[in-house]
């Protein structure tokens, strides 16, 4: 008797203590294996850059913990279906940009950057002080996921056109290629906005199947090659602050412990504001490099009637476009009341700044 | 003899799983406790938010294994003493700024901003990508600490006057309190430079011991009150960047496990980013209020020649501060390099795009 109570106290103590052991390593050496679908190309730098970096981070902060696997565009084969990937949980995360969801929710367009809106610190005040972040989830609430600023060009440059712009009439008829928003305010002020695919722009440039695109900025625009053909590289007015976007299942996030939540976010804030920090410093060097080797390129402004012509049309169809849109509507003027509170700040600080220092 | 056996190979069995175990849930959960010394006050927003943001960043990442607590000046009484702390290591960090060393050492002078100097996101795309992270590690190394950016103010104005500025004369026997390398340059040109401490500011510009001041820029400036007692606003010309810094003890650092280093450094890299974007909302939110409520406060522009003349001064100064200082040398011609070609950049996105959208 004595012996058995001695042997069945013993495998109790083993078993207990075997189970605890287990259940500790377990816990705390728990693997999360993410995939994250991105609208990029594999070597699409910096965009795709910023969710790279992103995976890198996290993987070294949480010790391994959380893995999360970056599928560019040629691996998913779908672009554009990044919200409805992660909607539908086949990729945990997603790395895009808002307004690419304005056709199936037209709230989501003003999250990217609009037309003679904020600059890129104004507008990372305004998501982070000004209650951008808020109407953000808001909006992204009914469709089930997270989403987050990830990443900003700066100011994007208004294009590159064949012929100089010297009015609204010279603008009546130019076949141009220039997506979203954007486009839809330059076809009512007469172009032909047309959408053609980034392998054809520049023969479509080349060969006058259009007269004029517009791109991203130097940093981007210098591996396309257009400099080579169009000598007018005109300033930005459609998308001076464009961030991108980072997506995550909703459902997923809450499964992770907390620590690696916190993980998470902090890489995801961190790699945009990096990702802005970036493409200035690409911008800079590649105009540095296409002005030296193009030296008869000529960055021009539009004249004033032409801005002004823009910022009408572009009014115009925010009227229109906010018609039974609360939420839609409630972003605008959000964006609007701040955008005029921290111009103010802008003017008297960098912008008189460089202008007394170009 | 059986029975022994087994008792022994039990007792061994046991042994071997606690030890296990126990040095399993120690390897876990060995917690780091750091301490931050701050050269700001308790509550000076948004300088102190930075570390203290970090602080709770890094514990949540951590799950609690590293612990860094943040002590303002009044607890350590030793607001200028920051550097000397962390490379004595009574403190494993600090939060202050780079050119209150340069005193001690003329090469930490330019890490911080320089008159006339870069903007915000060219600073931090030189830090990052211009090599200038690189050369404040090489200015670092010999005091053994590592040195990070540590948050942003954004263009600081030039002061607040009592008087309106017309010309270099007008600046001649003029008391003004301006610190630091900007206040050498005031000095060349004809002022009495003072240095007062900040709690009898107020009272010395209003009795007219002084005749103007220059602080931060609205967002801080508004709790001091300036606005009440001068009417001139004078925008920046000599830290139109000014970049905070972190300072961690080398061998501390080193002490870290991989991903706690991972954790301190990318949380160190946020809170800079998030300072400049928080302080860019409250010099708006303040702004705004201060012109409210004083609307005959005037935002002036010094005249070309006092810029012209600060800038030779600037010019000469630094002449006199490179001889026999090859590494300082090495700094500000690599950030005047740099300067020139990404300022290019800025003057044909942001720039040209505020000019039409002030």
């Amino acid at each position: 008797m004595k012996i058995l109570r001695w042997r069945l106290l013993n495998l109790l103590i083993i078993a207990t203590l075997t189970a605890v052991l287990s259940s500790v390593s377990f816990a705390k050496e728990k693997v999360y294996k993410w995939k994250l679908a991105t609208t990029w190309g594999p070597t699409l730098s910096p965009f795709i850059d910023a969710p790279k970096n992103l995976s890198k981070m996290v993987e070294e902060m949480s010790n391994g913990r959380l893995i999360i696997r970056v599928d560019a565009s040629n691996k998913h084969k779908s672009a554009f279906g990044i919200l409805d990937m992660v909607k539908g949980g086949q990729y945990d995360m997603g790395h895009s940009a808002s307004y690419y969801w304005k056709g199936k929710d037209i709230n989501t367009m003003p999250l990217t950057t609009m037309p003679f809106g904020m600059t890129t610190p104004e507008q990372y005040a305004w998501f982070y002080h000004g209650g951008g972040l808020e109407l953000m989830q808001k909006v992204y609430k009914k469709h089930k996921v997270l989403s987050f600023p990830g990443g900003n060009t700066g100011n994007q440059m208004g294009g590159w056109f064949k012929k100089e712009i010297n009015s609204v009439d010279d603008l009546k008829g130019l076949k141009m290629r220039i997506p979203g928003f954007a486009g839809e305010v330059m076809a009512k002020l007469g172009l032909t906005v047309t959408n053609i695919a980034p392998g054809e722009l520049y023969t479509s440039l080349e060969r006058g199947t259009i007269d004029a695109l517009e791109w991203v900025g130097p940093g981007m625009d210098i591996k396309m090659g257009f400099h080579k053909i169009a000598p007018y590289y005109y300033t930005g007015w459609h998308e001076p602050s464009t961030e991108l976007q980072y997506l995550v299942n909703q459902k997923k996030f809450n499964k992770l412990p907390k620590d690696l939540q916190q993980i998470l976010l902090t890489a995801i804030k961190v790699t945009a504001y990096d990702m802005y920090i970036q493409n200035y410093d690409m911008s800079a060097e590649s105009w540095s490099k296409i002005s030296t080797d193009y030296p008869d390129i000529k960055i021009k402004t539009f004249p004033k009637p032409v801005l002004d012509a823009m910022k009408k049309a572009n009014a115009e169809l925010l009227v229109e476009k906010t018609k039974d849109q609360p939420l839609l509507k409630e972003i605008l003027d959000s964006q609007a009341a701040y955008q005029k509170k921290v111009r103010e700040w802008t003017k008297m600080s960098d912008y008189l700044y460089l202008k007394d220092n170009l």
